[in-house]
């Protein structure tokens, strides 16, 4: 028998998505086994089974913590001025982007194949989420200063937004085209005001 | 033998194609065949492996063709105003997308998923050029009219915006949240000022 510390299974389920987040980051999500898993892990295979039901489960499960650490790396900090936490947030997703990038590429991938509804529904809750944030965060006065109203369509332009953001930053990522960090970060932090002050209604 | 009219091979390549056009209107790429291909078109497999070389390569004319129609159908019409022509390019690929709404979403999600780089090509070129083609179709002064330079920047976000296009555009197609379409039209028409007026340099 092993000699390992015995965790407690909440532990050892948080262990093994950790582990499985490091998996993503170098591999596709195709390429993640259970296999793979229970050798890197040193459990056995039974044990993965018995923890997440199978590899498409221990995905999710991993997806999921990903975009909960997104989330939260994200979170809008405590400053009175809304352009400054958006500005803050956005920092810190581009960071987010750039330490989990092979994985977030390939969640991002997975999510916009339609291969995988589940993983689509993780992805596009996450983007949701992220976008409603910004208006249950801020006062009605406080949009109103950016020019936006939180209405049905400006909500949609905001997710719209985020689609334009995610594709501008991995593209940059790609290809700075000149553009230095802190003038692509604060072109995308100008842009949720320029798309939502022509928002329609 | 056939008693069908010989057509000359670029126009019996041309009828195939239009024929892949149809069938991915309903079904998704995957299920498209060469057997189901051979059957719909009333020609032999011989002929199809002839003419296209495989599955995946007459999926990938079909799917230039798709590109090739969109880049005609939204071709900016003559008229002084960028505004009115960016408004009329952005109704027909409203259009264009509502009348081939399932085969655009396949392309679509085949592009981004990843799994065929060819894919991805196509879709990346195709909007690419769209986007070039609003930089390349008007003058620096009316550009400047817009609040836009021709920048390499400006271009990297006006591909970003053309990716928040695609998400409101389906996502309106999906739930029109009270937008109607000339309100819809509207908002992205402005949004590009919106997103080109604040881009950094």
């Amino acid at each position: 028998m092993s000699t390992r510390i015995r965790l407690s299974p909440e532990d050892r389920r948080a262990q093994l998505i950790a582990l499985g987040v490091e998996l993503i980051a170098t591999r596709t999500l195709d390429e993640v086994s259970i296999d793979l898993l229970a050798e890197e892990a040193g459990v056995s295979r039974g044990l993965l089974y018995h923890y997440f039901g199978g590899k498409q489960e221990f995905l999710l499960a991993v997806l999921r913590h990903m975009a909960d650490e997104l989330f939260l790396a994200t979170a809008p900090v405590d400053h009175p001025d809304l352009v400054h936490r958006l500005r803050v947030s956005l920092v810190n997703y581009l960071g987010f982007v750039r330490d989990h990038h092979t994985a977030y590429l390939s969640f991002m991938q997975t999510a916009r194949g339609g291969s995988s509804p589940e993983v689509r529904a993780i992805y596009e809750d996450g983007r949701g989420a992220l976008t409603d944030r910004i208006f249950d965060s801020a006062t009605a006065d406080e949009l109103a200063v950016f020019g936006i109203a939180d209405t049905p369509s400006s909500r949609l332009f905001a997710r719209g937004w985020s689609a334009m953001v995610e594709d501008v930053l991995m593209a940059w990522l790609d290809d700075a085209r000149g553009l230095t960090e802190d003038e692509l970060i604060d072109s995308l932090t100008f842009s949720l005001g320029g798309v939502l002050g022509v928002v329609a209604r």
